[in-house]
């Protein structure tokens, strides 16, 4: 379902798995998905990356990432439930604010999901990027 | 010297110590520092945190956070060198991009950087915000 949102590649259950234990590991990621139970398929998910910080106390920050919701399924106002369930974890966890970057298309949907628009995302993409393997 | 940037909190060396060994343990997070070896004070700084995803090939972003540069060392271009580091390591570490948010008034800095505006950053503060401890 991620492929409705961006370029996923090739992945397999090997590679799924593996990413999904590295994430778990380092206790920083909550992912949730909403399920369609009659049709046993995921019809809505989306990522929120808990930022540990020295500033503000130690204070720790959720990054809101990888919103999506099936083709089938839209119009249930299904994204704002999800957002709400992310802002529920990054406020039970402690964190002081959650953040997320939006294209100005989306700004409205989440004004209506009660976020606030304030910064501006800057960029920069590597195209040679080497693999994950590569060390520093 | 990060409360030159925002509000840190009351620290003290365990705290501090504590929450380095936290994040040092994730492996997400690199933390650089300029030091003014004459002085022996530490003049810059900055943080970037890689975020592991599913998207993009099981892909990884750099986040870049809290850089600043010492009131006394600024027009140095200190906090281009903070940044063209945080970059490389991102690269290094094989990230396809890296992303920060900016005040509309830091964008030709970060324009200088070889940086693109992208995005709009979307915010909710936690008032009643719990103490860390609070599980789910």
């Amino acid at each position: 379902m991620l492929g409705q949102l961006t370029t996923t590649g090739k992945m397999d259950k090997d590679k799924f798995v593996q990413r999904f234990k590295e994430m778990k590991a380092s206790g920083s990621y909550y992912v949730i998905v909403f399920e369609n139970v009659a049709t046993r398929r995921i019809v809505g998910a989306g990522t929120v990356m808990i930022e540990k910080k020295f500033i503000h106390n130690c204070g720790s920050v959720g990054h809101i990432e990888d919103i999506v919701v099936d083709s089938s399924t839209r119009g249930k106002k299904l994204g704002k439930k999800i957002i709400e369930q992310l802002k529920h974890i990054c406020s039970e966890v402690g964190a002081y604010k959650v953040i997320l970057d939006c294209g100005e298309h989306n700004v409205g949907f989440y004004e209506k999901c009660g976020m606030t628009k304030k910064e501006v995302q800057m960029v920069t993409y590597f195209e040679g990027k080497k693999t994950p393997s590569s060390k520093l």
